[in-house]
């Protein structure tokens, strides 16, 4: 039996292990898709209490702990909290977080949060009902220790490059902060995300297109207006540094339409009238191939995450809002409209780098397969990426099932990696443990006969796909 | 190389050999899903020769092995026979039986026919062509024993409850008749199911409404009266004991209609008229919800039971009827309207206990992050359950994936575990098969460092997903 | 660690090895799928350089390789090169495939070409950046040996059988003279594909219709006229030794019209017209049902290989022409077409011997669930199969994932086993890590007591599966 998550955590042979320990163990982290708040940084906030620092509380926290302890039957306000820290009361959390934890065997959840414990916090205890109250404390007087704060945990991750998530309309008044003061070894860079300027059919859209305007110093009437808007806020973010993107779909849309029904699509979004499924996909289809343009020319990377259903809890969404636990996997096909988007793109030329992501597993192979057929005459390596195993698939299984399929189907050594999508600073681990899962496929590959045990080759590979790829695809 | 089907069979490593033989082996079994006639009960039937009691006869019995016989080019009439036992043509079906059964190497009827062949016959030689008649020959010696008789099976399996299937306008005779007798020590319990009240588009509809009229002593004449006659039918079922219902659907139905539409609809059902997918769906709508608010109220589970498209084979079904063996998986996706549907509910606060069971394995991560939606309020573990997996997927395989899934998206310590699904007393080796697998699961999970080797953690899990948390889940 | 594809590659247990070497090893193949021109047979073409021999050049080669390639950001012209051998150009396009290979770890491809540098060129050594100069040097004087030629490749590679792919419209010429010589051991049959009479919504369609009534005699002018051309096509193709034919479709079509409305459809087509989804789909519903029934009566097997969506890069497209590398795997649902298709031939007692491929390996449950109602009344073992693992899922993990839902659902044992789907003569190769990869898995079970360690039935199970089955199914 091997000893619980010890230094070869996942690591199953000794290729493995000498892969992630030689290799893997000691890269920077270049996490080029986040939600941390970049505020956070730039005041470097210091933590309150461990179930504030981990499972955060109110509207903002970590939804995947959040989940598992309504699974177990908690009331809510004794999961979320109200957002405020409170010793007391955060104990009590932190013993329902234990209790779910030790029914959670084989969640992700259970190990990520063992990883933070042990790597944040010197902590090698399992979390359970009877450890609860010691490791509460314990945790406690480590985050009460003068110099813990946010920019020592990134520090102590050895982060080279952070890129936040960022509306358009964003002054980013955080990242020029952190810039200026420059005290930060690690680039802390805004990642645009424009979903707000796409959403025509939702609440709320023609007050941001106004916000959006008031930014870009544009009345946006038209859609002409709307692009000069967001070519002005897309140079404000290329001059701080801007050189991802990310976009949050639901599907991925393929409707092709003319600027005149794009614009009278438009139209009805700004007097805020109803508009169509049909009419919504157009108008989002005409924004992605806009932006997609925009994106090649500056050399940007277009981020495609999709596949998600979201909100589905009615009377949860109104108490709590978006982003709170309350989303799943869609299972609605986009096959054929990401195949012809990108080739909408590619005929013209103007296929920017993308990374296209699907909640969906069952995607995975459809996904490698079509961005296959988009990878020719730009001169860069994988210019279209099959992203990371994402989301409810970030764990052991899904990571495996996301690297085996990239394998089989192109070529892993030109993968970009792991991203943590994280909304905690502690989520670093993540990216130790997908180090793992990728270094023991790897190292079981070659202890197979599968592949030689060619140490050149299997060097470049793991330095590749856990930093230098991202480095080189990013620009960074 | 392991001696075959052993006692530690399917039992890897050491922690899943200790989890089933010390904690999972000997719990008793809560069948809470089966078709086993509640009258071979109530009588205490006898069971015939070895081919009718395992295979069974005409349009009854166990269809998975018929698939298999019938793929191996045997006539239908030495696949099925004719209902009536006939030693030598009951022979040679089990001759055929055994040929199938060495060319179905991987499948899981070969496993699951060698358990029952240890477990009820002491037969513990594989059963091929060179063995077959051997072997028909000692399993009928063990079944001509006085006292070889269906509760003598039951006692043997260590059976606590058996929810069997029944349709609401039954009178549940054979129920009253076990309970009043009081001999057996299973508790058999009859398990709703309304699905001819939900096929307004089926041939039979109207005469089924009379039917479940007479039943509940109403006539039923418009939706209404079509609620009180459930209600009536649902009282009468809860003194007999229910508490779980079953739906089987083609695909989750959620397309909500007025009250008035949906009357309409009910009158062109009774006339016999034909109605249009688009209406037949919005009727099954209209009683999903309906009944979902009674099963609520009532503190019922709900069992819903999709993906499969059924009677494939117009030929044979013409032939033979339904469930003779001629269904298939289906590929419609049902992931929004299943979304829809829980929300539709649990925005009044109706949504009872609710188990979700796709037959496309692809459904999986779906459903487990649906449900995850909908845990909150309810104070009991997993109020929303993904069901075991079910019919064509409860191979070993088939379960990892279902078990690891769940894992990894919710909390296993939570899951209520194993149905049999089964057509034959001897099915319950099935229960054997599942904890296997989940021991198995869990005990490698243990050696590979991934979860602590937590004796009283791992003790808990594995007597709850095996027994405890059925009996708390369903009141039993 | 095990060696690098040493003579126990693939097989990781003792059992596995015996099965492979005992019975699988020497067994001679059988390739009912692939395509290699029959021209290059008939006039025992010689390779030219490595290059040319295995990735091929211009619009024709191997373009799994081609895709790799360009995915390591490699310029066309260094891919696929002109389609002229250049010793220096060529040895250019070995170096990227080299650079390609060491960065492909877990790509079939690689291990496929492993294979063929062992069998074919006596290298053992892996190929790299490093090894690249020596290996092209070493290949190209085993290739220009005197007696190096398509047909010893063929002969050394035990061939029985080669179904090569052919329009109903070809001379089969180079099959005729292949046949009169009478040199060769291995039978070179024609197998029939359709296509391109069933594509009324292509361009080319009339001019194709025009060419087939030329080969035919008959002058097409209705689709009466279409079925006694192809009737004549059918026989001839039968003369010729042809019992196998092939379909590649998008989708399963199934779209019943009457023969007014399929006419009516044919004659767009014939005056290029445009024709809607709707009606291509009733007319190729048409046409599978028709040819369905002749290759019931001729007892020829219909192979359906569906899911892949075409041609999917329009600016390559229109440089290269199909088959080039920009081919995905589709997620378009066919579960349903499929069963009604089925259906609509059994039911008239016209099912021919059916194997079903997709391209989506998301589909295998279904499609061996589906087949399974199609078995009775034949006689004959597994009429309907599920296809082994094809195109971009013929990698390690792609196989053992149909083998395993094969064996889950139906019967193993009655597979009809590995096709190459090739396009170089090399990839006989293929077969062999079929075989492996059978024998692995069969092995495993043995070894986890999952199925007795019984040497009559594994022998017969691993001899059918790669030899036997096919030659009986076929009539070979």
């Amino acid at each position: 039996m091997k000893a619980f998550m010890d230094k070869d955590f996942l690591l199953s042979n000794e290729t493995a292990k000498r892969l992630y320990h030689e290799y893997a163990e000691d890269l920077p982290i270049i996490d080029y898709h986040c939600h941390i708040p970049p505020k956070d940084i730039a005041l470097n906030s210091r933590f309150g209490n461990v179930t504030q620092a981990l499972l955060g509380g109110g509207n903002y926290g970590d939804h995947y702990i959040w989940r598992l302890l309504r699974a177990c039957g908690f009331p809510e306000e004794e999961v979320t909290g109200d957002g405020v820290a409170d010793l007391e009361k955060d104990r009590l959390r932190f013993h329902h977080l234990a209790e779910a934890m030790e029914r959670a065997i084989g969640n992700p959840v259970y190990q990520w949060l063992h990883l933070e414990l042990q790597r944040y916090f010197g902590v090698t205890k399992p979390l359970n009902r009877d450890t609860a109250d010691e490791i509460f404390d314990a945790c406690n007087a480590v985050l009460s220790a003068p110099d813990m704060n946010v920019r020592k945990v990134i520090a102590d991750s050895n982060v080279d490059v952070i890129c936040t998530t960022d509306d358009p309309a964003d002054t980013l008044e955080w990242h020029k902060m952190i810039a200026e003061e420059g005290a930060l070894k690690a680039k802390v860079l805004p990642a645009m995300r424009p979903d707000k300027a796409m959403n025509v059919e939702k609440e709320g859209f023609a007050e941001y297109i106004k916000v959006l305007g008031d930014a870009a110093g544009i009345e946006i009437k038209c859609i002409n207006c709307l692009k000069n808007a967001m070519k002005k806020r897309m140079d404000f973010f290329g001059e701080m540094g801007c050189s991802v993107t990310d976009h949050g779909l639901d599907y991925v849309p393929f409707r092709p339409a003319t600027d005149e029904e794009v614009n009278a699509i438009f139209q009805k979004g700004l007097r805020g009238e109803a508009v169509t499924d049909e009419e919504a996909e157009a108008f989002k289809t005409w924004m992605m191939l806009f932006l997609g343009r925009e994106y090649a020319e500056r050399g940007w990377v277009m981020q495609l995450h999709y596949g998600a259903i979201r909100n589905n809890n009615t009377k949860m969404y109104r108490l709590k809002g978006p982003d709170t636990g309350f989303d799943a996997i869609s299972d609605r096909l986009s096959g054929t409209a990401l195949a012809r988007l990108l080739d909408a793109l590619a005929v013209e030329g103007k296929l920017p780098k993308t990374i296209v992501y699907s909640l969906n597993p069952n995607d995975n192979a459809m996904i490698t397969t079509v961005m296959s057929c988009f990878q020719v005459g730009y001169g860069d390596r994988n210019h279209v990426q099959h992203g990371s195993a994402w989301w409810f698939n970030d764990t052991k299984p899904g990571m495996e099932q996301q690297i085996t399929n990239l394998a089989n189907e192109s070529v892993l050594g030109n993968f970009v990696g792991m991203l943590t999508d994280s909304r905690s600073f502690f989520s670093y681990a993540r990216h130790e443990y997908f180090r793992r899962v990728l270094c023991n496929v790897l190292g079981t590959w070659v202890e197979n006969g599968e592949y030689p045990d060619d140490e050149r080759a299997l060097r470049e590979i793991v330095r590749g796909v856990c930093y230098y790829n991202a480095k080189e695809y990013f620009g960074f």
